[in-house]
C-alpha cells in the first residue's frame, strides 16, 4: 500500500492543507518518504461534521453489527502483516518483537470490546416497573439504559504507536459505546497511522458501517488538535501523553460553551515502596526486576517506575550495588525521537544538580541523536523533600532511589505522594504486620496498587484500571485500558412511560438481547412479565 | 431545640465569622430569628480538615455500618416532628403538605442507598484470576472495585430545604459511597438546615461515627461556598441551583491545583412536543396538566415545562382557549424568597417585550414581596429562533407556548435545542409512526424522556436519571436522584497479586460480603476456587 501522507476525511483522502512534516528514523535521523500534510481548519470542520452525521447513524445499528466492524478491524490490522511492523519499527525505533506482541495486543483489546458489547453489562440497563395504584401519586414506568456520548476526538500516543494510537484503547472502546471517532494522529509515527487508519476503513466499508465514523487527522502543530477539541460536534477527549499537552486540552476543554469530559492520561513517577524484610529477603531479586522494569523499552511507559523508597540498612547497601551492577551492562537503546530524547537527558541533567543527589550508576549509550542511557540516582528523603522538581516524571529510563531513615518516613513519604498511575509495595509477612496501614494510605494515591511486583506490563481485562487521581489523569473515575474503559463515552438515559415499541431492545419486556438487567432492584436476565401477558 | 446560627465544625458548634443573616419568612417578608453567623475562613478550614481525618476513619467502616447510619439519620429526623415542617414550612413559604411528602422522600432515600450499599453492586467488584504459567508472560492475579472520592462539598439547593438540601441526594449519596461532608448550607432555610444537621450528628455519634463525618457550613456571601470548592482536602462537589451558580462552582474547580468533579445540575427549560393527533385527541387533559405542573409549588422545580411545542391548527386554538380558562383561576402562591420573586417578574418582563410574544392568559397573584403570578406566553417558531434569551430558564410558573406551522419545525426545534433535564412528548399511536425518528433525536438532549406525561415529578429509583447534557448540568455522565446517584462519588482502584488478608472483603476468593462480582468476566456470586482450596 502506498502511503499518501493525506488526511482521512471519512472514506475521502484530502490534502487541502500547507503545512508539511516527516516521519523521522529516530536511528538514523533521517526523514521517511513521503511528506504528511497538516489538516487545514476546513478539513478538521469536515471530519468533525462528518463524524456528526455518521453519529446518528451508527448509534442506531445493533451491537452484533459494532461487535463485527470491531472484529474486522482487527483482522484488517492482521493483514497489513510484516509491512506495518517494518514500517511501524521504522519510524519508533522500537523493536519488530515488541511491535508484533503489541499488535497482538491491539487486536485482542478490538475482539474483548466486541465480546462486551455482545454480552451487555456495559448497557447497566435498569427497569423499574409502573405501580398504576401507588398512594399519593401512581409510579411511573422508569428505564435506564447507557448511551453513547458523541463523536470522540482521540489523540493518539507516541509510545504506544498501535496500543494507544489510531486503533487503540481509546478509538476501540469508543466505537464499541456507539461514538465515532476523530483520531488526532502522532506526528512520531505518521506511517504507521495511514496504515492503520487505512484498515479501519476497509473494516467499515466492508461491514456497512456509515461514512464518517472514522476520520484522521494529521498535525505536527498544537493548533490542529486544539481546533478538534474547540469543535462543537466533540462530546469527549480521549489522551495519553505528556501532563503539558493533556492538561491544555482539558483548560480547553472546559472553556468551551459547552465543557466536556477530558480523559488524558499524562503519566506519573509510579513509586516503588521496598519494605525493609522484602529488601533484605529478596535484595537481588528486587534490584534486578528494578533494572528490568526501568530500561524496558528505553524506559518509555506511563508506568516506568520513576521513584523508589527503601530504608538505610545493610541490604539497602548492597541493594545499590547490585542496581550499580546491572545498569552498567545495560545497553542503552534509541529513543522515540528527538525530543524525546533531548528532554529525557536535559531533565536528568537538572536532577544531577539537586542538592542531595548522587549517581548510583549509569548504562552505555549509543551514538546517536536520539539516544537514552540508563541512569540510577541516588538522595536522601530529607532532601527529596526539599525540591518538588524531583516530584515530576522523567520520560526514560531513570529511576530515583530515595534513603528512608525511619519506618515513620515510608508513611509520611506516601501521604506526600500525589496522584500516580500505579503504586508497588514490596513486602514480606512480616512487612504487611508492620505496614498494613501504609497500604491504606497507597490506596487513595493510585489507581492500581501492585504486591511484589513492577508497574510495567498492564493486562488488558476487566479488572484493569489504568488512571489515576490527578496529575496522573484528568480524570481519576476513569480507565483507558480494559472493559472499564467503555465507560468513559457512555451516559445515561432515562425513559418514562414508554410503549414497547418505543423502547430500545436492551429495555424491552422480553429482554430479546438476553442481557443481564437490574429490575426492581435485583440482577436478572428474566423477562419482564405484565398484567395480561 | 434551641436554634443556634452557629456552624458545625464535626461534632462541635463554632461561631468564629463577623458577618450575620437571617431566615426570612416570605409570607411576612420578616426575619426569623436567631442571627446566623457566616462561616469564617478559618472554620470553613477547620471543617474541611477534620473532613479528611473522618474520611481516613468512615471509609474503613463496613458497609453495614454505613447503612446502620443512613437508617439512624431518618430516624433522628423523624424525631423532629411537626417541630421541622412547621419551621420549614415558614421559612420557604412551601405548603405543610408538600414538606411531609418530601420529608418522606428524603427518609426514603436515605434508607434507600442503606439498602443498595447492603447489596453491594456499586462497589462494581471484578475479579481476574492469575495464569502464572501464560505464555510469553504470566497473567498476574487483578482484582478491581470502586472506593470513595474524598471528602465532599455539597451545596444545599433553595427549592427543596429537605431533599436537596443538608441531608437531600447528594448528602445520602456521598455518605453511602463511604465520603464524608461538609454542607454549604443553603442561606434561604437556615434553620431547617440546622435542625436536619443536628439530626445527623446524633445519628452519627449514635452509630459511632467519627467526628467530621459531617459538618456544615453557613453563607450568604459567595465567597463561603467558594473558599470550601477550593480548599485541597475536597474531592467533589454536589451543587443544585442556578446556571450562572453551578457554573462559577465548576470554573472555579477546574482552576484549583487538583482540578475536581463538580456535579451541578442547573435546571432546564424542560420542553414538552405535543404531537399533532394528540394534540387533537386530548386537548384538554394536555391542557389541564400542562397548567398543573407548570403552577405546583410556584413552579420552583428544576423540571419544570417552560416550552411547549405544538403546531397551528384548530386544536391549538381549542388548547390555549383551555389553557386559558385554567390560568386565569390559578391563585398565586408566595416564592422562595424575595430575591426569585424579583427574579420571576423580571424575566417575564422581560420575555413579554420580545418582538411576538403574545400573552395567552395570567394568573392572579397575591399582596406579598415574594409573590408570584402564573404567566402563560405564545409566540411563533421564527420569532422563538430569533431570539435565544427564550432558551433560557425563567424560575417559576411561566411557560411560552410556541407555535409551528410545519411538521418539520418539529425536527428542527429538536436539533436545536440545548441540553435538557427533561423532554416530554404527547402522542398517540398514529403521531408515533410520524415522529418515530423525532424521539430518537430527543435521546441526546435530555437525562429523561417521557411519553404522555409531565416532567415534575421526579420518582426516587434506581431507573431514574435525574441530569443531562450540558447546560442542564456540568457533567452528562451523572445524576442527583436515584441510586445511581452514588457512582457520582466513587472511583475504581485496582489490586495486583494482593494476598487475601490485605485484600477488601468485597474481593476476597470466599466472598464474605455475598455480592455479585463480574469473575473472568461473568456476574456471578460463586467463592473464587483456587488450588488446593
Amino acid at each position: 500500500m502506498e502511503i499518501s501522507g493525506l488526511q482521512f476525511i471519512g472514506y475521502t483522502k484530502s490534502g487541502k492543507g500547507h503545512d508539511q512534516f516527516y516521519g523521522i528514523n529516530p536511528k538514523t535521523n533521517k526523514n521517511i518518504k513521503p511528506v504528511f500534510l497538516e489538516a487545514s481548519k476546513e478539513e478538521i470542520k469536515n471530519a468533525c461534521d462528518l463524524s456528526v452525521n455518521a453519529f446518528y447513524e451508527f448509534r442506531k445499528t445493533s451491537s452484533k453489527n459494532k461487535a463485527e466492524f470491531l472484529n474486522e478491524i482487527a483482522s484488517e490490522i492482521d493483514k497489513l502483516g510484516n509491512n506495518l511492523i517494518d514500517l511501524c519499527s521504522m519510524e519508533t525505533g522500537l523493536s519488530k518483537n515488541r511491535l508484533i506482541g503489541e499488535r497482538a495486543r491491539t487486536m485482542n483489546q478490538l475482539s474483548m470490546f466486541a465480546d462486551l458489547i455482545m454480552e451487555g453489562n456495559h448497557l447497566d440497563a435498569r427497569i423499574d416497573t409502573a405501580i398504576p395504584g401507588r398512594k399519593p401519586v401512581p409510579k411511573s414506568d422508569l428505564r435506564q439504559m447507557q448511551i453513547p456520548l458523541g463523536p470522540v476526538g482521540v489523540f493518539s500516543a507516541t509510545n504506544f504507536p498501535l496500543a494507544f494510537s489510531v486503533t487503540g484503547g481509546d478509538t476501540a472502546s469508543a466505537l464499541a459505546a456507539g461514538c465515532t471517532v476523530v483520531v488526532k494522529a502522532n506526528p512520531s509515527h505518521p506511517e504507521t497511522s495511514e496504515l492503520v487508519a487505512s484498515a479501519i476503513v476497509s473494516a467499515a466499508k466492508k461491514t456497512g458501517m456509515p461514512d464518517g465514523i472514522f476520520s484522521m487527522i494529521h498535525g505536527k502543530s498544537n493548533h490542529v488538535g486544539l481546533s478538534l477539541v474547540k469543535h462543537p460536534a466533540i462530546k469527549a477527549i480521549g489522551f495519553t501523553g505528556s501532563f503539558k499537552g493533556g492538561k491544555a486540552l482539558f483548560e480547553t476543554a472546559n472553556l468551551r460553551k459547552e465543557p466536556i469530559p477530558v480523559y488524558a492520561e499524562m503519566g506519573s513517577v509510579n513509586p516503588v515502596f521496598i519494605l525493609p524484610d522484602a529488601l533484605k529477603q529478596k535484595t537481588a531479586d528486587i534490584a534486578n526486576g528494578l533494572v528490568q522494569s526501568v530500561t524496558l523499552g528505553a524506559g518509555q511507559f506511563c508506568t516506568n517506575p520513576g521513584i523508589c523508597f527503601s530504608i538505610n540498612s545493610d541490604a539497602r547497601n548492597d541493594f545499590l550495588k547490585k542496581l550499580k551492577h546491572n545498569i552498567e551492562n545495560n545497553t542503552g537503546n534509541v529513543m522515540l525521537n528527538e525530543r524525546i530524547s533531548n528532554s529525557y537527558f536535559e531533565n536528568i541533567e537538572k536532577v544531577k544538580n539537586v542538592h542531595g543527589v548522587k549517581l548510583i550508576a549509569e548504562g552505555k549509550t549509543i551514538a546517536s541523536k536520539c539516544s537514552s542511557r540508563a541512569t540510577f540516582l541516588d538522595i536522601s528523603y530529607v532532601d527529596y523533600e526539599k525540591n518538588t522538581d524531583l516530584k515530576n516524571e522523567i520520560f526514560g529510563p531513570s529511576t530515583l532511589s530515595i534513603k528512608l531513615n525511619t519506618n515513620q518516613e515510608f508513611y509520611d513519604a506516601a501521604r506526600k505522594l500525589e496522584g500516580q498511575l500505579t503504586i508497588s509495595v514490596f513486602c514480606t509477612k512480616k512487612d504487611i504486620q508492620e505496614f498494613k496501614e501504609l497500604i491504606y494510605i497507597l490506596e487513595l494515591k493510585a489507581g492500581r496498587l501492585i504486591i511484589n511486583g513492577f508497574p510495567t506490563g498492564v493486562e488488558v481485562c476487566h479488572s484493569m484500571h489504568h488512571g489515576g487521581p490527578f496529575p496522573a489523569t484528568t480524570d481519576s473515575r476513569s480507565t483507558s485500558v480494559g472493559t472499564a474503559a467503555i465507560k468513559r463515552f457512555l451516559k445515561p438515559i432515562c425513559y418514562q412511560d414508554f410503549s414497547q415499541d418505543l423502547l430500545p431492545d436492551a429495555l424491552k419486556n422480553d429482554n430479546p438481547l438476553n442481557i443481564t438487567r437490574l429490575v426492581n432492584g435485583k440482577l436478572t436476565k428474566d423477562k419482564i412479565k405484565v398484567n395480561g401477558e
